[in-house]
């Protein structure tokens, strides 16, 4: 296996998780504030697909953290092949559920003229940017496991 | 480079290319023979992405006809990373305008209770169901390609 900037246990591979579950958090928090999310089946994927990447992207970042403070190296075989897969179906996950949501918002604010929920709107299009900007990170680092796995 | 299923040149390959294109175009077809699907962006965003898919993997098709016919092996480094980009560039188009669009057709058909388009509502399940079928095998693809180049 090879060590470059963004494999576990590396600073950039912090900050990628980092970034990961700090975007997840943010649109969850935008979303589940408004009080008619619940009335669309892609808003609530939306904010089930952050969830699962907040809590995998926390965890991936605590145990990078604890490598990094103990000068570990996490290039276990085992341990990168269970990465490529939850990474993978994390991000596909979430770009779906960004995408649909897009989707949605688009029908509301361009196809029909207007949205008609007030101040929800531009929450809704918040959680949808922060949900794809979560995303970049993730699709990052989905790409650098894969390579690792491939490369190893 | 390694020399195993689902590379350029192969006849699994040139499966994977071929039910690619068809997905794509049947997708197409079932959009684009509705009347109404120019008022809505994300229906819009689905046939242009399903079109790029359909050229890109048309081309790589005749391209993996011609080397089994030949039998020539297509793995030129530099070919590889182009179709790399590609593959990525159109997996991610697909799938982002697969959701995008079945966001808005949930939203017609579940959330709202009815869909008022009648025969047409079909149709947009129809187009939405073939362009995740046409994703699968072009993220097959993509994974077999970014594999090649790493493992290369």
């Amino acid at each position: 296996m090879k060590n470059f900037p963004g494999t576990p246990g590396t600073l950039l591979g912090l900050a990628l998780r980092m970034s990961q579950f700090i975007f997840a958090a943010g649109s969850i928090a935008a979303m589940a504030t408004t009080p008619s999310f619940f009335n669309f089946t892609a808003f609530c994927y939306l904010i089930a697909s952050m969830g699962l990447q907040f809590i995998w992207s926390f965890v991936l970042a605590s145990m990078d953290a604890y490598a990094l403070a103990r000068n570990k190296v996490l290039h276990n075989p085992v341990l990168v092949s269970l990465l490529v897969v939850g990474d993978w179906v994390t991000a596909i996950l979430s770009l779906a559920a960004a995408s649909s949501s897009a989707g949605i918002t688009v029908l509301y604010f361009h196809d029909l003229g207007h949205c008609q929920f007030r101040e929800e709107c531009q929450k809704y299009q918040i959680s949808v940017a922060l949900a794809y900007l979560g995303w970049i990170p993730i699709s990052i680092s989905s790409l650098i496991m894969l390579w690792l796995l491939a490369a190893g």
